[in-house]
């Protein structure tokens, strides 16, 4: 058998220097997890996760999709969990439960009353998730048959079959284990994620799902994950679609008696590893975005931070610099165009760009470079766009997106065909 | 010869009934125009359009893209004429003069200059127009030749040659002439447009170019100009993308003798005959959109206006809703997915989504549908999407949008390589 690939692959992201990989994974202490096949998917792959801290003082954080249309388990797990004392994860893959009404409601419901119980755990403490098709109604027997097997086979090492349970159109698993060395002890960090980039609706989501067994306050864990989600998850574009049924959940069962303080070296010790996981996360889930060939890194700097926010979104969420990317094409006419219809009636626009480090554009006109090297450097599997905009502000900001091929239409286009 | 399909073929738009088509072709009196090939396309097609009018009373109005990255025509065309007395129209494509700097507005100069010279006419009268790659230098001793070898053809049915002269990667060449019966006589309308869709900063943009013999004063014109565009150019979405050059010129020379006065029947007459074939236009070119298979409109009733804009401009927008049109597939869950993104924070999203006239979302929820009927009808050339938003808003809006498939993808990643 061979060694599975590390999981800090990408060059922008620091693997983070007192953590060890462990490699054949494992949950952190306090954790058990599970998934099983409950007959959702008909391919009788794995579609129920379950997972479980039985640390009975576990802290957590959550974060959802912003969409007008969120989904029933969104719904209910913002409506009726204490988001800061989580101690189960349900989810699901082949139904995401959404523009499913009142009866997505109740089954939410069901599938949290069925976790409630198989864990030993109060209905608030239980947190749901679905992703799949939309509008379909979620077949509950079959769901809360899957919990009950799955709470019977809920194991330390669980992590790899609930990180499998939880995939869709993803063409690997992503999950990670990380040993910390911290000055009060060692401790652990796993993460578990699924997405081809909230891209479709019909079979993609952004679930991920995080456990350390440090001991964190509330406010700790709720502060963790703003910062990491900030740098990972909410600067990463596949399509620049919204899904109905994001989640983010971080769990702190604190069972390695490990506490971790505020504004401690701990602190930014725990804190760059998480930060380096969830970004690498980000990036796997934009290499998968749904056929990617390449992922591209778009940095703007100057300006004001609103004008180089909505920069980096147009030329991540642009379909030209996308299928530019795809094709391997040195076309920065595109990054330009996007720029300008980024910045309305700004013109003359005085804007530099460079792409992997070699300058197209010099205030906002052609300069001369060795189009040979470029185009070497855009057939790369990541791809780094720089742009410096006009004036003496000292904004800065990326974002991260995959690029837009054939195999994106193909999935996208004809699967019911 | 096979008689040319009448210009009016979308269901979408309403024939005006007072107007005859001249399948011909042919300008309003006053206006002559030539297409020539002077070399800058290697295809060795036409590359060059000069179109004047010799009257000197002509009044006209003017539109641009409102990039913050204008190309260099765009720019000196906003700075350097009197919009309102435009007397001619230079345009090359093959090279947009964007991204150009310094150099790009003196070629531009010399362009305008050059047709001044050619067309007897002040160079503030003469309007500039450049569509192509981004980032060339334009070859202006090539575009000096072809204005002058074109002022030698100018002609009253130059308007064939002149459209296909602008065109890009159109498919089809997009052009109609319309005979108007009005109270005070009869006058005519020609319009030649180029675009598929502001896609490609290499290889496209809007340009649309609107004659009249009909008398005008330039705030009619000006007026009329809005109200069209608003419910045409500005209605179309290929791929959420803002052109560096997209520029519209209508210019009303008086020839006829007929006066339109404001507030008569003359004036609606011409006005509907004039939004009818700018609509046409706009819906010929995201019919044209780079490999499109279909047209989607999609219509949004209630809510406030602004929510009823953002959820028409993220359905219109949606590489999913796009890709689920060019597959012909019946998938609503991308559209309530859209309106989500669009409204976020309004969950649970109350609202109605109907596909040619099938309802499939009732109050946020799956509604049953015969499914084998609305898997027919997504198959259309045209495909309609009505939203209901809650509340009891009176908004109404609608945009008009191409799917998203192989085409667009092979054209725009691959054609370097």
């Amino acid at each position: 058998m061979t060694e599975p690939a590390p999981f800090f692959s990408s060059r922008w992201v620091q693997r983070p220097e007192q953590a060890t990989e462990v490699a054949s994974g494992g949950l952190p202490a306090g954790f058990r997890a599970a998934g099983v096949a409950c007959g959702i998917k008909a391919s009788g792959a794995l579609d129920l996760g379950l997972l479980v801290s039985d640390a009975p003082g576990t802290v957590s954080a959550a974060r959802f999709s912003r969409s007008g249309a969120l989904s029933a388990p969104v719904l209910l797990t913002q409506q009726r969990t204490d988001p800061q004392a989580l101690r189960a994860v349900v989810v699901n893959s082949g139904n995401a439960n959404a523009a499913t009404g009142n009866r997505g409601l109740d089954d939410a419901a069901k599938m949290q009353g069925a976790a409630a119980i198989a864990c030993g755990v109060s209905e608030r403490a239980v947190a749901v998730a679905s992703t799949g098709v939309i509008g379909v109604p979620l077949p509950t027997d079959k769901v809360t048959r899957g919990i009950l097997a799955a709470a019977g086979q809920l194991r330390a090492d669980g992590d790899l079959d609930f990180a499998d349970a939880i995939r869709t159109t993803d063409a690997h698993r992503k999950r990670v284990t990380l040993e910390l060395a911290l000055a009060g002890g060692s401790v652990r960090l796993a993460v578990q994620g699924k997405g081809a980039g909230m891209i479709s609706p019909k079979f993609a989501t952004l679930l991920v799902f995080v456990q350390t067994d440090a001991a964190l306050d509330a406010a700790e864990a709720d502060l963790l994950l703003s910062v990491c989600v900030k740098r990972s998850f909410e600067r990463i574009s596949v399509d620049g679609q919204l899904s109905t049924s994001d989640t983010i959940v971080f769990q702190a069962s604190g069972a390695s008696g490990v506490r971790v303080e505020p504004e401690t070296p701990d602190e930014r010790t725990f804190g760059e590893a998480m930060d380096a996981a969830l970004r690498q996360l980000a990036l796997m889930v934009a290499r998968d975005g749904e056929g990617a060939r390449r992922v591209g890194r778009v940095v703007v700097r100057g300006g004001d931070q609103r004008s180089a926010e909505r920069v980096a979104h147009a030329v991540a969420d642009s379909p030209l610099v996308k299928t530019a990317l795809y094709g391997g094409d040195p076309n920065w006419g595109r990054v330009i165009q996007a720029v300008g219809a980024a910045l309305p009636g700004t013109a003359p626009l005085v804007v530099d760009i460079a792409i992997e480090g070699i300058q197209v554009c010099a205030r906002g006109a052609a300069a001369p470079h060795d189009a040979a090297a470029l185009a070497q450097a855009v057939k790369r599997d990541e791809v780094l766009y720089e742009i410096t905009l006009p004036g003496d502000g000292s904004a800065e900001t990326e974002r991260y997106f995959s690029d837009l091929g054939h195999e994106y239409v193909t999935i996208n286009a004809d699967y019911t065909t």
